[in-house]
């Protein structure tokens, strides 16, 4: 299924989500205006807004603070990605060349703090003090995961555990803040706020473990990047641990992380990867997320947007970018 | 005068937004809590948290809510100093190694997230939506202010104005939000808190004056870290301008920003500065704008915090580090 077939029960408010980021380049500075252009014509798949403003259709829809926040959550989203790519030294995301390539480190994160900020504002407007305490609380995760992720760089003790965490830290908390602000600000009964909060939890561990997946098996025309990246910046995703218990002794990740930027061995690692069980064997475990992020859904009422999280769900195992 | 005289009237609450700072610093990872040790144990004046509390001492001092405000304020002035060094590869700072020094760019700039995170947290438990918005716009204009100054970077033809508009950005809007934010969470009225904001405006202009002066005149033991760093940095401050207007032809500075690197250039210019009458020149624009920020003071209630006010200003011109 479509993205575009997902996003139909909101369509026309996606529509004007994209419009404010377009807007959001309308500053004096024309070499700020060219950089917020740059960074939000990005072509994502707009999954975080569109998780707030699905979440919100199940009690008081109110577009004057859903639309905010979900621009919110999407600029917080693109402000990590500019950040994370100054301090990979990424120089392609979506096909293009990174805000770090072009304009250097400094830029790129000037530019993060300015969409950090920028995210910041549009939640306040919302005047909702507990979105507000959940936008500032998920920086600060995602930040936390972010820096246990560069203690544990070319670690190879790590366990499953150490894993989820990192991902849940690193990733599901944007999700969180997506379906739980929406949820929030549409005024839900406690009960379906947990459901959608819970919901954004496990479709982000099972997005991030589906991203890690592509890391070692996707396309790099359709993904845009190149693959193995995770290898070279040292991070140790689930395909990678599952490969470590296959073959404690000769490996080359193991290798790799002994013995740094030895491009072989993450051919190597990628090529024994895409052969072997491991990959079904991490569909599995973020297909059992998914089917956790979806099975209280039922509980909330009947609409188009509950059939959209569900079919999200299923989107977000079989996509490949 | 010495700070700890000036703060008298703020001496107890002084401590307890230095105990909250280092609270902050109990966290579950031991490297993260190293990390937040460091960079909050680090020997600031604390001027901007104290003036979050002398404002709030006009009407209504709660505690409650200016405690988390003034560490906030602290915090926010923290995570800027972190990237700040990140971005211009800063080694010491207050006579230490800086973060970026010892633990690399990366941490910095996640650890500078965090600190900025933890700030809107802090802000957030004021619960006042209005604090919280000016927190926010701050992050997005000091962002804006030091984007500009990359991008100017280098650059001869600036006038006097755009000067003044980049230091309002990058220092006076943290020390407006220090003032406005104490005004606003003290329920002081409109009219007060149009004072407050022009007394934080006017100093942050005057400390970043001195701040530059001192980057030509300064002791590298005092100030903590080397002198001549914003030439270094190809940034244009006031005596490098009045220095260019003086001498148009053979000039140290045109040198340096054609023909970068040349550390001959940086030395003859401080000298030339140090030996003219550019440095009392500055001085005077300095004191312009502290006079400026006091002008309006008396019309405050007349109180211990006020004469600290004016007291504050008298010591950032005198001040040596």
């Amino acid at each position: 299924m479509q993205l575009n077939t997902i996003y139909e029960p909101i369509q026309e408010d996606s529509a004007k989500v994209e419009n404010e980021l377009r807007l959001l380049s309308k500053v004096d500075s024309s070499r700020l205006a060219e950089l917020l252009d740059y960074s939000l014509g990005n072509g994502g798949k707009g999954i975080r807004p569109a998780l707030t403003l699905l979440s919100g259709k199940f009690y008081n829809y109110n577009l004057n603070t859903l639309l905010p926040m979900a621009t919110a959550v999407e600029l917080l989203h693109v402000a990590t990605l500019v950040h994370d790519d100054a301090i990979d030294k990424s120089a392609v995301r979506r096909s293009r060349p990174t805000i770090y390539k072009v304009w250097g480190e400094d830029r790129a994160v000037l530019l993060g703090n300015y969409l950090f900020a920028k995210a910041g504002e549009l939640t306040a407007t919302t005047q909702n003090l507990r979105a507000i305490k959940l936008f500032a609380q998920t920086l600060r995760i995602i930040s936390t995961g972010e820096l246990a992720q560069t203690f544990n760089a070319f670690e190879l003790e790590q366990t499953y555990e150490e894993y989820i965490q990192r991902i849940s830290y690193k990733t599901a908390t944007l999700f969180i803040l997506a379906t739980e602000s929406g949820a929030v600000l549409s005024e839900a009964p406690e009960a379906s706020i947990k459901i959608l909060n819970e919901y954004g939890y496990n479709l982000g561990i099972a997005f991030q473990i589906v991203d890690d997946i592509l890391d070692f098996v996707g396309s790099e025309e359709e993904l845009g990047k190149p693959i193995g990246s995770d290898l070279a910046q040292g991070t140790l995703t689930l395909p990678a641990m599952l490969l470590l218990e296959r073959y404690p002794e000769d490996n080359p990740v193991k290798r790799l992380f002994h013995n740094r930027n030895e491009w072989q061995n993450i051919k190597l690692a990628i090529e024994i990867v895409r052969n072997s069980p491991i990959v079904d064997e991490c569909y599995k475990v973020a297909s059992d997320y998914c089917a956790k992020a979806c099975q209280n859904l039922t509980l909330l009422p009947e609409n188009a947007s509950r059939r959209a999280l569900f079919e999200l769900a299923d989107y977000i195992i079989k996509r490949n970018r």
